[in-house]
C-alpha cells in the first residue's frame, strides 16, 4: 500500500511566506471511487503570485484557504481510474485542485488536455491561466493600438513575458521592466522586447523610462505596483490605459504600502487605471485560447519555464516568486 | 476717459496662492474696434481650483499662464458695442475671457446666453463648465445605476453639489463629504443628500463612510485626492468606478504628494480609476446642457453660489477656494 501526500496551510503568512507556513502530511492513498469520480495524478503544479492573497484571511474575490486544509491552484492531472463518463483512463485534465500527489475528483471543471497540441506544462502557462491573463488584460484595459507604446513591469515572469510578445505582434514599441540584466538579455533575445530596464541596478527608473519610451507610454501592463509603477507614472501620456494585474512588490508588506498619489496624474492625462482579474473574463477564454494556440503554432510566441522537480518542493517554488528566482511560468513537476 | 482693469499672474505660486502672486493694472479703456470684433463688459467671473494648475509652468492639457499676462476663465459678459455680425449690443455671452473689466474678443468660441431662461451666474455654474462636469463626469465614468451607493468628496463646491443631486434624480444612495456640519446641514436640506461625514471632525473617517454605506461603495466622485480619498478605497464594491474630477487636497502640495497604493484595491475589487476633464467630451455638451436644464426647469435640481462683489476681490476669492469658504459654484459680480 503505497502512501499519498498532501501540502496544508500550516500557519497564514506574515510578510513574506516561510517553509513553516506549510505542512506535508503522508495518508494512505484513496482508491474508492463512487460514482462519477475519478483517480487524479498529480504531472505538474503551477505557483502563482496571486495565492498569497488566498492565504491571508481576508474577504477578496476569492475564498482564502482555510488552516490546515491543502492548498489548491491550477494542476495538470492525469486520470488513473475513472468512473465518471467524462473522462477516461488516461486522459490528461487540468483545473484548480489540490496540492495532493493523488486525488480523488468528480471532474467538475475540469477541462481535458491535447498532449500532442503542446507540451503539458504549457497548460498551466501560455495556454493556461498565465496567457488567458496576459491577453484578456492586455485587449480588453490596455487596448493597445498599433504603434503606442507599451510597459510591462514584471516582464520576465509568467504573464509579463506573454504580454510583451503580444505588443510586438500588434506593433506597439514594448519595453520591459525586470530584476537582472540576465533576464533583460531573456527579454530581448527570445521575446523580442524593444527595450528593458533592470531596476535593481537603475537609478533614476523614471529617467529610463522616459529614455526607453521616446514617445511617452500609452499601455501600462502592471504587475509589480510600488517604486516601478509609480516611476512610469511620470511617463504617462494622454489617455494612458494601466492594467492593475498584479502587485507582486506589496503582497508581503506587513503594513500598509503608500505610493506616489496617483490621482494628479490620472487627471492631467485622462488616464485609466483598471483592476483585471481574469475570472471575469471567461466568456472570452475560448477565443483567447484559439488565438493563443494559433500564435504558438506560427512560432510568433514564445515562452520560458522555470520547472522545479518535486512534490516537496512546491512551497520552496512559491517562497522563491517573490524573489524573482522564475525566468517566465515557475511549474513544479511531480 | 475712464481707465480699464486686468489682473495678471505676477509669480507662480508656490503652495497656497497668494494675493501677491497677482496684480491688478490699469490702462485707458479699449474702444476701437476692428471689423470683427466686439466689446464685452464683464459681469460675472468664475474661479475654479482648475486654475490653479494653469499657474504653474508644467506640461499640462491646458497651457500654462504666461507671467504679466492675463489670466482667464469663464466668464459672463455683455457686448457693449460690436462690429461682428454673429453679435449684436446688449447681447449676453459666456466663454473663456481674460480678467479684465472691459476686454475686445473676435467672439471666437463664445457662446450667446439667454438671461430670460436662467440667472446669468447660472452660466457659469449648473449650465456652464461646473454642470457639465459634474453631469458628464458621473455619466461617462462613474455609470450610476439605480439603488448603488455614490460617494462625492468635495461635495459641498460647485461641481459636488450637483453631482450628488444628480444621483438621487436617479435613484442611488447619495453620501457626500465635506468639511464643515454647515455645509452638510446645506447637502441634506437643499441637495437632498442621504448621508454627509465631516471630514474634518471625524475620527475615523474609513469606518464613517462604512456606517454611511451599507451596501458599500459603487461609484466614487473625487473632488479632493489625498486622505479622504484613501478612506473611500477601503469601502469600494467589486467593479466601482472613480471618477478623478479634482484633487484639491493636493494642488498646493510642494513635495511629491503621497498616499495609500491604490493598486491592492484596485486589482482586488477589479475597480476603475479615470481621470475626466470636460473638455474631452464636449460633443456631448448640447445633450448635457439640455439634460441639465429640463431638470432645472422641474425644479429637480438645486444649486447655491457663493457671490463675491467688486472686480478687485477676484484673487482673493480664487484663493478662498483652497479654504473651502465657498458653498457650491464661486463666482465674482464685477
Amino acid at each position: 500500500m503505497h502512501m499519498n501526500k498532501t501540502i496544508l496551510l500550516n500557519s497564514r503568512p506574515v510578510g513574506k511566506p516561510k517553509p513553516e507556513d506549510f505542512k506535508i502530511v503522508s495518508a494512505e492513498s484513496e482508491k474508492q471511487l463512487s460514482e462519477g469520480e475519478m483517480l487524479l495524478k498529480t504531472m505538474y503544479v503551477s505557483v502563482d503570485p496571486y495565492l498569497r492573497g488566498r492565504m491571508t484571511d481576508a474577504d477578496s474575490y476569492i475564498p482564502s484557504f482555510e488552516l490546515n486544509h491543502p492548498i489548491e491552484s491550477a494542476i495538470v492531472a492525469e486520470v488513473l481510474g475513472s468512473e465518471n463518463k467524462n473522462f477516461s483512463e488516461g486522459d490528461i485534465v487540468t483545473g484548480l485542485l489540490d496540492w495532493k500527489k493523488e486525488q480523488i475528483s468528480d471532474g467538475k471543471d475540469l477541462m481535458r488536455v491535447d498532449p500532442d497540441q503542446a507540451p503539458l506544462s504549457a497548460y498551466l502557462g501560455v495556454l493556461g491561466m498565465t496567457g488567458l491573463t496576459a491577453y484578456l488584460g492586455l485587449m480588453n484595459i490596455g487596448k493597445p493600438k498599433k504603434d503606442e507604446t507599451l510597459v510591462v513591469s514584471g516582464a520576465a515572469g509568467a504573464v509579463g513575458s506573454i504580454v510583451g510578445q503580444i505588443g510586438k505582434i500588434l506593433g506597439l514599441h514594448v519595453v520591459g521592466i525586470a530584476g537582472s540584466d540576465e533576464k533583460n538579455e531573456m527579454l530581448k533575445q527570445d521575446f523580442g522586447f524593444d527595450e528593458t530596464i533592470n531596476y535593481k541596478t537603475t537609478q533614476d527608473i523614471t529617467k529610463a523610462i522616459a529614455d526607453a519610451c521616446p514617445k511617452g507610454v500609452d499601455v501600462y501592463f502592471d504587475n509589480v505596483g510600488g517604486s516601478v509603477s509609480d516611476a512610469v507614472m511620470f511617463n504617462i501620456n494622454n489617455f494612458a490605459r494601466i492594467v492593475n494585474c498584479g502587485a507582486i512588490s506589496l503582497y508581503n508588506a506587513t503594513e500598509m504600502p503608500h505610493s506616489i498619489s496617483v490621482q494628479p496624474f490620472l487627471i492631467q492625462k485622462r488616464a485609466l487605471m483598471q483592476g483585471f482579474i481574469v475570472m471575469d473574463y471567461a466568456s472570452q477564454f475560448p477565443e483567447a485560447i484559439g488565438q493563443l494556440s494559433q500564435w504558438l503554432k506560427e512560432k510568433k510566441l514564445n515562452y520560458t519555464e522555470t520547472v522545479v522537480e518535486g512534490f516537496d518542493n512546491i512551497p520552496q517554488a512559491f517562497i522563491d516568486l517573490f524573489d524573482g528566482k522564475n525566468k517566465g511560468k515557475m511549474v513544479v513537476k511531480v
